[in-house]
């Protein structure tokens, strides 16, 4: 079974073509900037690495152009877009509504246009998305999968904010949860290789930073809430701020409710408290002894050990800590940082396995830790060729 | 030596007049509804519980009438105001210039004047109270005690926001933490009591809730920030929220960040999530079996308990739990949602224990919890008196 995966955003498109269940990557690459001049396209085969400058004025036309290559008779890898099974689409929010992957027909989009207000900068184009691959791939199935999904087990006790009921029940303002494919795909890996499976941490560093509680494989509480803004510092997102600050900004500083959200989403996080937003500058940064970065990445790890023990109550224990992502697989210096005075958790870095780089999962804890401490590089694109290859054949 | 506690608010002025070092209370009571025609006044002695409702047109007044009734003939406690040796003044806001008592002078009424926005409803009133009992109180000495003095020694890494650093150096945005006099007094009540005294984690759960964590007796984090809005779920404040609701309510809901404020803090927390406001009702109905009031009890506990994890990371161990204030020291109900499935951090509470009402302090663990659960009732008044007879003393 062949399966495009697409990820649609405002002005881009990220895609790959999976053979399943051979899991075998048969291309992959991306469209920027769409809507300029100069959008960006490109386009990775076994054999090929094309990189190109061009005009892309809208989503339908480089889908467009992506089936155009797939079919092309040097560099293509199909001889026709019917040879397509499927289209695995990346959707962020699914609201109360998903808990699972599911074939799209019109209820699902309408479901998907209903969520727009929940998340503006996303919904809008993964709907946008999935009208033109309907077009183009017009014989595959079509399959959204929610981001938000595997945190629909949250319990209420969880989900829940302290505000009156009616936000709840009439606007759906509640804790959602985000980055679900990626944790739902790393504790399974963690639970595949583990004796004991029950209690999970997963920690996913990346672009968006957000941590999750697992129990018996359900995600049972997560750092992000209504939208992903809160929760672990981020590169340029605050994360978990007194709420009372904002009124401040706004009624004494003067400042436009607009204003102070673009603040805490884009000027904030690790960029504000450094001038950084890439971590290994700041890393390096650190390292030459610019303060400002060794606190911002002190103060990073500080946050994720806070939710580490808030899990860790949740859970009544610990059997793994998982780290992925970006920042999770590559950085050493923030593993031993969260890590470090945590034996009362039964959590022992070994300070010279958490060095080692990999591609594999690896753990990075000492013979004698009472916690498993893992490495496990995420693949959200994977996964979702997983949950479409589930739903078709099952 | 005698000391008269002044709690100021901006409709009323609370007061206790005590003995030291006997600690003795020799008379206390409180004005409110302070502007109104209706103004409400007690005064209470060993041998007099006085209430009466009369016109106290200003905080000048109010105070006049106090000091009246101290040196009344027939049911008086002094014979002239310059008996009074010292005034000790509860100040909510010290920001970051206050990490002790001080002595009032004209700098110290500059500085608490300079934080009226960080604390505009509070502050305010204090300097007020400050002046009216310099003229009243003119030979006593005015000694300041502020509620985040203790909170002074929580270190940058738990006390900045991931926010630019401007907001910091120049606007002063930071975590202050709150309920300070109450978490030194029972954490010092803790500390004498404990064999092992050097991690506590203090638990103040009253009109306003907050939790703190205690290392070698300094506060080294607390779950209060910029203001006494966040953290624990309150009476009715919010508490934590992911702060990204704010802005949907205000610019896809339409709300004004005032609305939203006022939302935050008069109408959520308890009473928004079940219509009451008073846990002793909300129990009462839980029992009954109204479902809003059990899951907002369960949820109250849940955040208790995450806050609890996240100071044992901090911490990396715990010694013993603390529970303090109205709440804290009479809902057996909450203290054991809280302490039920917390053995992974050596929590063991015993039950029955968990019954005895009484005002002393009281160990409720079972025999073979590793950490001590100890309900201590708190005495904001005593500590200021404390702190005030101390610092005229040394």
């Amino acid at each position: 079974m062949k399966i495009v995966i697409l990820n649609s955003g405002s002005s881009s498109i990220k895609y790959q073509l999976i053979a399943m269940p051979s899991q075998e990557v048969i291309c992959s690459g991306m469209i920027d900037r769409i809507g300029l001049e100069t959008s960006n396209l490109t386009y990775q085969t076994s054999t090929t690495n094309l990189e190109e400058t061009l005009p892309i004025a809208n989503h339908k036309i480089g889908l467009e152009k992506i089936a155009q290559l797939l079919r092309d008779p040097n560099i293509g890898v199909i001889q026709s877009t019917q040879e397509i099974n499927a289209v695995g689409h990346r959707v962020v929010h699914g609201g109360a509504s998903f808990s699972d992957t599911v074939l799209i027909d019109q209820g699902v989009k309408d479901k998907i246009k209903e969520l727009f207000a929940l998340a503006p900068l996303h919904n809008p184009a993964h709907l946008l998305g999935i009208t033109v691959a309907q077009e183009i791939f017009a014989t595959a199935k079509q399959v959204a999968v929610f981001d938000t999904a595997f945190h629909q087990t949250i319990p209420e006790i969880a989900h829940k904010f302290a505000i009156p009921n009616s936000f709840l029940t009439q606007n759906k303002i509640r804790m959602y949860g985000f980055h679900g494919t990626s944790h739902k795909y790393v504790s399974e890996k963690a639970m595949a290789y583990l004796p004991q499976k029950a209690k999970i941490i997963s920690i996913h560093l990346g672009n968006g930073c957000s941590i999750t509680a697992i129990k018996d494989g359900k995600s049972i509480d997560h750092s992000m809430g209504f939208s992903p803004a809160n929760g672990l510092i981020m590169g340029t997102r605050s994360g978990d701020i007194d709420h009372s600050l904002i009124f401040y900004l706004i009624d004494t500083l003067g400042y436009s409710s607009q204003q102070v959200n673009t603040l805490l989403l884009k000027e904030s996080g690790m960029l504000g408290l450094t001038g950084f937003s890439d971590l290994r500058e700041i890393e390096s940064q650190a390292a030459q002894g610019n303060e400002d970065c060794q606190l911002a990445l002190a103060m990073n790890a500080y946050r994720i050990k806070k939710h580490i023990g808030s899990y860790v109550a949740v859970l009544n224990g610990l059997d793994a800590l998982v780290f992925t992502a970006g920042i999770g697989e590559n950085s050493s210096y923030i593993r031993n940082l969260v890590c470090t005075d945590m034996d009362y958790f039964g959590i022992e870095l070994d300070t010279s396995k958490n060095q080692i780089r990999s591609k594999e999962i690896r753990e990075i804890n000492t013979a004698t830790s009472k916690t498993k401490i893992l490495v496990i590089p995420t693949n959200e694109e994977l996964e979702i060729a997983n949950q479409v290859y589930e739903l078709l054949t099952s």
